[in-house]
């Protein structure tokens, strides 16, 4: 059974606390779009795909239970709220993404309807966001399962991976530990190595509470293990996640990614981007213009509340890097195919089907 | 001031104990050559050098305070004690080096001197290590300094160095930490980037520590952190320590070295590596050769004796990796001089004298 993070039924919206993980299993509700603001920016929820549903999801609740809204009011309503939901977390690009849509969708709808029927199609567009997730995840999986084994005719395969992007990132099923639930199924998967992930310690808190429980072998290792264990651990592919791919294939990850990605071309160990399209920003050229977060020095510097590093010192603690399109060297893996980074573009807008 | 962890002062040895830093500055006596085997052991005192000197000075106390032996009884108990000493951590070669020049020492001056003059004699040896550390120090962060700053000839430089190498490594001063001493007394350091050095956060708890009270300009990073420092925040150099160089400049260091080593690299930045002579060990050809040190899952299962990750993770948490001599591109600065790792053979040996 896949973990259930995002929990929602009759219209009424649990998330899982990832800040309790893996210690405590404890679900809140989010009855209102500050409360998913709240969540998303204290990080009970985190994940690119997860937080934009998450976000969604709250706007929806709020939509069923608040004051009832009409027509133009409805739509600002909207507008504000997804801005809002936006801005608390600006580097994963699914939420603004996700932001845009909604308010197009919603405009054109008002157009149409009124009253009940505008917000419950409105309400009917969130939902479905939750349950495409989950089926492009599996597709996405399968696809990089495919790619990755096309060049290895029997056996079984390693992958290292980085930071959490399963079932806790996502609706369900994940995005790189997509890829790796489905080599598993597949009976050919030997083990994955996946990274502590300082300083939020994704790695050691939630990958390794899903594969355990899902009991998917995998060992845990420092950051600083990866180049070593790409020499002497046979690690066949490096499968990563994405807070966003951009035109050229730049793609924004966790802080590490980069480094992951050099030493995985300085190894010739292919090096692959799982990114579902609602990840993909075709309207940024390059990764030169993606923002990046900047999180608080007491991240690194106190572990579970307890000072870890001496008084006093500096920090730079930016949570995610770009790594330049030329280090994916594998491929892109999304819900239609697995891409070059040079045939994202096309790929993505219909101009080229995976091969 | 610098900062002084091995005090040793008529005869009696008390160390700084690093597992409380950087909250609790508390000095432990070691009387025995047990008591020090065991600080080595159990960390209270680490760092390639320190080891050695610390191991050595337990030696000493005992010889000191222990029962009276003679000739051959008291080589015997200096062969055992070295051999116990060297066993508690064997990755770093500075101890098994004085272990074998002590005993041959011994062993020498035995045929020549008996009784109190014997013992005064090899406790003489021992306590000269402690300050040619030191001093060795010091001409090793010039040597190092001088070289960085040969491609700089104005401004100021940014460094990158991981782990802990200054006066909490060594007897005083520092290796790698000692260049950037250097450079800062010469007022030519812009910043010295360090990284947290996971498992075990020699970085985040002992570098800030010394730099912090020292006030040299310093920044903490995560160690992921790292490729993307050399791209975007102007790093001149990156100078680690070495637990063990050998013949052909192969070295083995605090794991993440290697991932350092390749990302320097990958971005054109001279890669150095500081270790003292005593830290090179020429009767080993290749690094494939050294012995690597794993350590307990808990260092990073757990923080501070509190669990981290979820229970029931497999891990694999080597404690050094080997960096090949192809990317120390720098050189190896060492007290005669900085050396490419192809010269460093006939440089130790005489055969070559600094440029």
């Amino acid at each position: 059974m896949t973990l259930e993070a995002i929990r929602y039924r009759d219209g009424s919206l649990w998330i899982l606390n990832q800040l309790l993980l893996p210690h405590e299993t404890q679900f809140e509700q989010i009855r209102s779009v500050q409360d998913g603001w709240d969540a998303i920016k204290s990080m009970k929820v985190r994940g690119a795909p997860a937080i934009a549903i998450v976000g969604c999801l709250s706007l929806a609740v709020e939509l069923r239970t608040g004051p009832e809204r009409e027509g133009a009011e409805l739509v600002d309503f909207v507008r504000e709220s997804v801005a809002h939901l936006t801005s608390a977390r600006p580097t994963a690009v699914n939420m603004g993404r996700a932001a845009g849509e909604l308010v197009e969708f919603t405009e054109r709808e008002s157009q149409e309807r009124s009253g009940q029927e505008l917000k419950e199609s409105v309400i009917g567009w969130i939902e479905a966001m939750l349950e495409r997730d989950v089926s492009d995840n599996k597709k996405l999986g399968n696809f990089g399962a495919q790619h990755i084994l096309s060049g290895v005719p029997r056996g079984r395969v390693t992958l290292l991976t980085h930071c959490n992007t399963g079932a806790l990132a996502t609706a369900g099923y994940g995005t790189a530990l997509g890829v790796v639930r489905s080599l598993h199924a597949l009976g050919r998967l030997e083990r994955v190595l996946f990274t502590e992930t300082r300083p939020y310690c994704q790695g050691a808190r939630l990958t390794a509470y899903e594969l355990t429980a899902e009991r998917i072998p995998a060992t845990l290792i420092a950051d600083s293990c990866a180049a070593l264990a790409m020499r002497d651990q046979g690690v066949t592919a490096v499968v990563v996640g994405a807070d966003r791919v951009v035109a050229n294939g730049d793609t924004a990850n966790k802080v590490g990614t980069y480094q992951l990605a050099i030493a995985a071309k300085h190894h010739g160990i292919p090096f692959y981007v799982a990114a579902p399209s609602t990840s993909c920003d075709l309207s940024l050229e390059s990764g030169r213009l993606i923002e990046i977060e900047e999180r608080p020095d007491s991240e690194l510097t106190h572990i579970n509340g307890q000072p870890l590093a001496a008084p006093g010192v500096e920090v730079w603690n930016p949570a995610f890097d770009v790594t330049p399109h030329q280090l994916i060297t594998g491929g892109i893996i999304t819900e239609l195919g697995v891409f070059l980074p040079s045939e994202l573009q096309a790929a993505l807008t219909g101009r080229l089907t995976a091969l």
